[in-house]
């Protein structure tokens, strides 16, 4: 599994640094967009994107963009996220985040150049691909929707005005479908969506989609619980946890891990139909639940 | 002059309100949405869209999402330049900004859904009209590229960097062609992009915006002093003329309502080619020239 997303990381990676080179912008805000765009990460939304390209012998080179727009558009959010007046978090992957780096301005302004800049590049793209236009503007149309008002940014508020209280299990799902769950449905989706999928196609990704976002969600709460029990020193993620209502604070650590195996198997089984075609997928998902942070 | 804005402003305003009836989202972002978009203004970029659209007898139902999808781009605009991290306004419009009534997170994050809300109304109108779809998706790139990293966030950037500084002439005229000047060129192009112009249309309507863009930035500034000159309790505009160097900082005030005038009849001269279509676009840059605040 690891080759594979090394693979696709590497190939996303180089494709953002050009996509980065964009002439005649302010200097700090283009060295503040490399800085979060380069700042590493799995890229585990556009090898997501890519795999389900391939499960209907979709062209890379057509794809490929629209990945690395999706990673330009979760860059956003999190920059956005760790703002002091969202999450207040001062280190991402181990460095100092956009606005600990540049100021509270730029990373508001990075933020919103990045989401700005994910549109840029599909439309472009759209364009270089005009033979499939339609289905162009209709990948876009997912990612825009999983990234928007009725996706993502919903699951955001939601978090929000959910600190300090106690949720009911629907709560708890709705808002980890939005907050997680929607962006990497949209991965799975757009990439598909340029093949010209059937109706039980569509249906097959979105499931997997779905209860792939769940298990990632859950196993990251897992992770975080885990990870600061063996390092007592990272208070910040101390803090959040404490603040935040997630699966292990309703289930507990065992019965979360159970609910996350229980969704890698739902998502893998349903895109069986698929064929050898979904192995990447199928390894992917187990990979999203065993993986350390 | 008036009548013209007004008619555009009621169109414009009644399909803003249809397309923030969005299903399913967080109930605050929805409030927060609705309370800056619809809290007023003058509607200019989305009436320049209808109007160089019109120039060339296109279809007002065809642009007027696309004229819907600016105002929701510009709207994010304010609402993060309001920032206590950037301009920290608390007052636009006479009314409470959006981070004094919902927070900061939330106008955070209601800027960031309502720009990708732009993107989701144009892409969503551009699949309405089919047969115009390439000219649609350049018309989304023309806002796009004006919204983004190389047009406005640029110039708002370069608005942070030079707080208390000393500009040259170049620089000055920078940062006001892309704060201001690159979302309104948009503007007028997306509007006449789906019509089909030729070359020497587009420089015509390029140079328009260009002109009209910086003779807005201009009577905005002498407006802010004039304004403020009358009314003393408005110390946050005051302030805001004390940090920032503008037309009126470099020139004075005589010298830039001159620049201002010059600007908008190089405008409007080069629409004659429009012949009498070009009237409304020629009494609106008028209109921008003697408008109080």
């Amino acid at each position: 599994m690891n080759d594979l997303l090394n693979k696709n990381k590497e190939l996303v990676e180089n494709r953002l640094a050009e996509l980065l080179k964009i002439a005649g912008i302010n200097e700090t805000l283009g060295s503040a967009m490399n800085y979060s765009v380069m700042a590493g990460g799995k890229r585990l939304r556009p090898t997501l994107n890519i795999l389900a390209n391939s499960l209907l012998n979709g062209n890379l080179a057509e794809t490929l963009d629209i990945a690395c727009a999706i990673e330009l558009i979760h860059t956003y959010s999190l920059i956005h996220d760790d703002l002091p007046a969202m999450d207040n978090d001062e280190l991402r992957r181990g460095k100092p985040t956009s606005h600990v780096m540049f100021g509270e301005a730029f990373a508001i302004l990075t933020g919103d150049a990045l989401l700005n800049l994910g549109f840029e590049v599909m439309l472009h793209n759209a364009i270089r691909y005009a033979d499939n236009m339609e289905a162009h503007i209709k990948a876009i149309q997912e990612i825009a929707a999983g990234a928007g008002a009725q996706g993502m940014i919903s699951g955001q508020c939601g978090d929000i005005e959910n600190e300090g209280q106690i949720l009911t299990e629907r709560e708890l799902y709705m808002v980890h479908e939005k907050k997680t769950g929607a962006l990497i449905e949209a991965s799975l989706l757009s990439g598909i969506l340029l093949c010209g999928p059937d109706e039980e196609q569509i249906k097959a990704i979105r499931i997997y989609g779905k209860n792939i976002g769940l298990a990632f969600q859950i196993t990251d709460d897992v992770l975080d619980i885990v990870g600061n029990e063996k390092d007592l020193g990272k208070t910040v993620g101390k803090d959040r946890i404490a603040k935040k209502f997630t699966f292990p604070t309703l289930y507990g650590i065992d019965e979360s891990i159970r609910i996350a195996r229980q969704k890698t198997q739902e998502a893998t089984e349903s895109i069986r139909i698929f064929g050898e075609k979904a192995d990447p997928l199928e390894k992917l998902a187990e990979f999203v639940l065993q993986r350390k942070k």
